[in-house]
């Protein structure tokens, strides 16, 4: 089913990622409606022709949101799944689809999925106990990482551990939850693939970024990645792999550490448009933003391939406070129009872009 | 003045450039607000945080709009003057300026301010009265184009006339207005020249695009204009000189006919953004929309080279009903978010890039 122009697009979700594909949509003709708790001072909420201020919970206020919809798409993978059921139980189609959203939402579910895709992942075991986690880290220990198997992003839910590490406090600090331990891996470099997958089944994959994290949040995404052709593709394959086994319409990104003998093995997918191709507007004919919105409207997808090398570096807390001259010499600039800069928050990114 | 990061910027007006110039303004992470008749379902109430449905006379309204806003800028030419002076009056600075309106409103008064500025225009007219256009025909005729003083747009408020025209017909067609006469020009192509002027009196100037009209409406621009490179900077440094001797604040556009030895006379401007600069946003690292933001807000202005070559092409009337998968094909995408396809509406634009 392909949307008319003019629908009405509704996305679940307030935060800069849905402001970005809100602009998107918009662009193509489509009317937006948004939803989340953030209220009307939300970044998306800024730019949509009408939001819901309310909570995933609230199912009246769902089924009013999906009643004013032609299609309802999602922003970030912490959506309730039951928020995408009241949409779907309201008779509004959406993507991606709850199956995605529920595999992201829990560490273990997802590596499972990937695994079973023929993905590799890094080595990890499951922890549901303080007994579990010392079993965990005898086999894949000294240097790991306990992950909250849900609700964990930008870093936190995460306790690095090493030799001598405390495992009864890391336990307690977790918060005795239901967790995944992951053994350290001593990567070249961390890489990502994008891919968009329409109503269709055709897909259009972005050209692998590399990735430089810093405390848990992504810092710079550069393409190309100093990776070979070959790696790259098999990145891309593997993406467009796991998009088709997951049925999946819209966007997807997913995450690699790329060893040094050049094998991938996945860290985690999102099933949405990502931080690591916020560089694909400026350096593509058709941005995540706007393939994503297509996918998801019954659309062709468009063109992925480089017209330029990019770099993209997210303003982060403070980086954001640097002199307007200043941050617009350094590229081309995009803020998220959060009204407050708090230490690790997210507030706008640049991108360079040079020749090919 | 300089705006802080997530200012509230206020747009008189609500079609498709006050549409781009909000989605412009708040990737760079500022607030919108729009006023204009056309409701909430206007082009760009759908993408304003906020919008004023009220008509341009209604002084409450428009005090309650600037009374939200930080700065206030306009879309188009025709928003009455006293609507500036109501925006002034309640405080809030106001870009370009009421005098540049004042000026683009009347044709009469352009052209004079044209020349004073040393901006050389085609022949023309006042035309008060029919005794008025007949010697105006006999000066400039037999070729020529009879144009009310105001409110003409896209071909309005015209009537064409040629040897053996019935001139008391066309007086009383066109409405026994203040009209000026303009005697027809044989010119080789049409150009326009498009400036954005900063408030520390900075200029950044595109090049000039070859404009092709049919009834009046513009169908098509080109950059680069098969023009010389000494005609291109000729038309850029007058579009300069216009918007000093204006002291102009944001972006204008100046149209002019390139006759066959080379000469340029001046058409008209707009003091707004301009349909001829539509494909800035795909071939320059800066487009007109971003530009005349970062003008009224005080920031740097951004590169205006181009980066390719570029076609923009206007959707009017059905063109738009095209299929989508037909109008993805031929370019890059922009639709106004227009409920009703009619002949003659500007539905949307293609812009289609290729390397310099």
């Amino acid at each position: 089913m392909s949307l008319p122009c003019g629908a009405t697009i509704g996305i679940l979700g307030d935060g800069q990622l849905g402001r970005m594909l809100a602009s998107a949509a918009a662009r193509l003709g489509f009317r937006t409606v948004s939803f989340g708790p953030g209220g009307e001072h939300s970044p998306a909420a800024q730019v949509t022709g009408r939001h819901f201020a309310a909570g995933y919970e609230d199912v009246a206020a769902l089924k009013a949101f999906a009643e004013t919809c032609d299609t309802v798409t999602v922003e970030f993978e912490n959506v309730p799944v039951s928020a995408a059921e009241a949409v779907i139980a309201a008779g509004t189609p959406f993507h991606p689809g709850p199956n995605a959203l529920s595999v992201a939402q829990d560490r273990a579910m997802e590596k499972r999925f990937l695994e079973e895709a023929g993905i590799l992942c890094a080595p990890w075991r499951l922890v549901d106990s303080l007994a579990d986690l010392e079993a965990a880290h005898a086999a894949l220990g000294p240097d790991a990482i306990l992950k909250t198997r849900r609700e964990g992003y930008d870093g936190k839910g995460q306790v690095r551990l090493s030799a001598g590490s405390d495992l009864a406090a890391a336990w307690r600090e977790i918060g005795e939850r239901a967790c995944v331990l992951e053994g350290f891996v001593d990567f070249a470099l961390e890489t990502s693939a994008i891919v968009a997958r329409g109503t269709d089944g055709g897909v259009a994959v972005y050209p692998p970024s590399q990735n430089l994290h810093e405390g848990g949040i992504l810092r710079r995404s550069m393409v190309p990645a100093p990776i070979s052709v070959e790696t790259e593709q098999r990145a891309q394959a593997l993406a467009v792999r796991l998009a088709e086994q997951l049925d999946y319409i819209g966007v997807l990104a997913l995450e690699f550490f790329v060893m040094q003998d050049g094998r991938l093995l996945a860290n985690e997918f999102a099933p949405r448009v990502h931080n690591s191709g916020h560089w694909t507007p400026e350096a593509c004919a058709t941005g995540q933003f706007e393939n994503h919105i297509r996918a998801v409207a019954g659309w062709p997808l468009g063109e992925t391939a480089l017209l330029y090398n990019a770099e993209m570096e997210n303003l982060i807390g403070e980086a954001a406070g640097a002199p307007v001259a200043d941050l617009l010499s350094r590229g081309s600039l995009t803020l998220y129009g959060k009204r407050e800069i708090r230490p690790g928050r997210k507030m706008g990114h640049l991108v360079r872009i040079r020749p090919l």
